[in-house]
């Protein structure tokens, strides 16, 4: 098994990724949503987060997405990505490391809790709700 | 009835703003979670939004709190910051407008509902995680 290394994302990796997005959303069951196209060759996995903000809490660390092509899984590679994600989130003072999982995906929520995170939606009943485009253009009357 | 005038924050309305942020806490019976402190006084609710990414729709708004002072509601005051959110969403070019929300409190749901939004933890079983600051130190080994 060949290593794997950790690191943060180079312009020229901007094919792969979007290939990795796809997969991601492939698995989840979404393909269908992803809007962007284009395609390109070789990284094995990818974590992109940015920084929210939380009325109570301050500044957040967001992990849009963590993936890891199939062939890779079983290596903690997502474990590592998490990790890097979380060394960030402290090297930018941010208070907390929030991200989004789907229901049946119980590998990944078994992962993530033995990592050390909580389930909001179980404990507390966050639901995610969204408004897409038609339905913004009739609240704005546009 | 006075009316009620939707209007983009200023710097003066910070203690205003702290406030609501507070009612709400109290009002989602998790004010326990609020760092911050410092009072002041008189605007009767608030909406606050920033903008996030998403890797598969682009730019997106998202509402992080909306709050209406007990008395005041019943006026259609939160559906019209709502729509100002919208306004926004749409003139910054977002694809979509996302919130969330506790699974008790059903008026805002019927709300939210009714202004046109789907609820993804229910529709696609969305789940929000969270690692709070011991869990990442733990991850990040420090």
């Amino acid at each position: 098994m060949a290593s794997v290394r950790i690191r943060e994302a180079k312009e020229g990796d901007c094919g792969d990724i979007l290939r990795l997005i796809r997969e991601l959303a492939e698995f989840e069951k979404l393909l269908d949503q992803v809007k962007i196209s284009e395609e390109g060759p070789c990284v094995v996995g990818y974590g992109l987060y940015y920084f929210i903000y939380s009325t109570w809490k301050g500044r957040t660390i967001y992990l849009e997405d963590v993936y890891v092509m199939p062939e890779y899984r079983g290596q903690g590679i997502g474990s590592k990505i998490i990790k890097k994600v979380a060394e960030v989130a402290l090297d930018k003072s941010c208070s907390q490391f929030r991200l989004a999982v789907l229901n049946w995906n119980q590998k990944a929520i078994d992962l993530y809790k033995a990592l050390g995170a909580q389930d909001l939606t179980e404990a507390e009943g966050w639901h995610s709700f969204r408004f897409e485009e038609e339905a913004m253009r009739k609240l704005a009357g546009k």
